[in-house]
């Protein structure tokens, strides 16, 4: 079976990113050097290069030539902790807005996640987050209370609680994400500009220290017409170089 | 800060299982043993185990110690391609009833992601999937002709099509599934057995060739309240040694 040049193209240059002859980094040959060595066309050499942009293994390329993008996860870990840090890494512009930042007594389903009694003081975050300033998500926040007071000294519509709390020193190490859906309701609704009832894609958050210590809990709801989540996996090469997995989220 | 002793022992067969000391396939030590190492009751114990074993880091132990789950990938590869796989290794009985096998003209969306001209013939297969007699998730697939025609050889009433196919020799190599919410239509609703509109949780997924050349798009439905994914995720360890990533589809 002979396969379309650009399909032949991608796979060499993936073969090349998967044992090492272009590394995380490296920028990739420019359009002009892919055109002379494959002697293909400059729409097969773009086809090819956007198979390996739409797999997340390069990355940029306005007007230069892409760089190859790292390891098993297509998005480095702070993308998939801080929503700040992933709308920046997509090339979009994040925005928050604060509706609410209280100090209360945890609700029976925050304290079970946060292995605290209910009705011990914890820190809440109401905010919508925008991209090039239209609302994609609403996030619903609680912080174990010797980490959500830090939030006090912080103007959580200027940017990350990520970034503040890891500057002050809050060892986020880990998060498990449990992804389902749920109809939006009056509060989404309002503040995601969408009707009552639309399915939204929700990422329940745990974060926990090395330790597996929890301080935060959250309930982000996103507009799954705006944002996606992808996961790529492959059957484990026997060479041990290709990542098997990585994970996505992703912007429309 | 002294901590809980159940979150002490679950950190300390963490450190284990990262550094190795406990290796993929290991059994733990029996509960009687981890009672006497901790000095900590069976209760504390069975705390510690089953944290773990939320986190994918252990399985098994009905009766006999868990086992030490290995890498990157909370499950095994096949786990992620295959309902009936993934069903298995959770312990439940998995299950399908196919309401349609068609052969028919690839639709316009069909053919942009399998790479062919729309009306190209392409298999169509509509299942029903269930765990443990309950309906769970409803599968479109589409494969092009090459491949679909193995499955007029195979009755997909009777088991994993992903097994027939590789099985057959086919290389379903590598997968990208993009995860959204979507409302029940009146085919999801009918055969879910939910109402119309309900979010579902879909996962649309694209299968390729070691050389990338497309064989199946699909569009799987979950009921959300039945299946979620969870994506685990870590700071990148210094030591190299803990995975930072991995992936789990879990039922309730």
């Amino acid at each position: 079976m002979s396969l379309p040049l650009h399909v032949q193209v991608a796979a060499d240059l993936r073969e090349q990113i998967a044992n090492g002859g272009l590394a995380e980094g490296d920028s990739l040959p420019s359009e002009a050097q892919l055109v002379q060595r494959y002697g293909a066309s400059r729409g097969t050499v773009r086809a090819a290069l956007q198979s390996l942009r739409r797999e997340g293994l390069i990355a940029g390329g306005q007007g230069r030539p892409p760089v190859v993008r790292g390891g098993a996860l297509g998005q480095p870990f702070e993308s998939f902790m801080s929503f700040s840090a992933w709308a920046e890494g997509t090339g979009r512009r994040p925005g928050q807005r604060t509706i609410e930042m209280a100090r209360r007594g945890a609700s029976a389903e925050a304290a079970a996640v946060l292995d605290i009694q209910p009705g011990e003081p914890v820190i809440e975050v109401l905010r919508v987050r925008y991209l090039d300033d239209e609302p994609v998500m609403l996030e619903r926040a609680s912080y174990v209370e010797s980490v959500g007071r830090l939030l006090f000294d912080f103007d959580p519509d200027q940017g990350s609680i990520y970034a503040h709390l890891t500057a002050c020193g809050v060892d986020l190490h880990g998060a498990r994400h449990t992804i389902d859906a749920v109809p939006a309701d009056e509060v989404d609704s309002e503040l995601l500009e969408i009707e009552r009832g639309v399915p939204l894609l929700r990422e329940r958050r745990r974060t926990t220290t090395l330790e597996g210590v929890a301080l935060e809990c959250a309930d982000d709801r996103y507009r799954p017409d705006r944002v996606t989540f992808t996961i790529d996996n492959t059957r484990p090469s026997s060479l041990g170089t290709a990542p098997d997995l990585r994970i996505l989220k992703e912007s429309s």
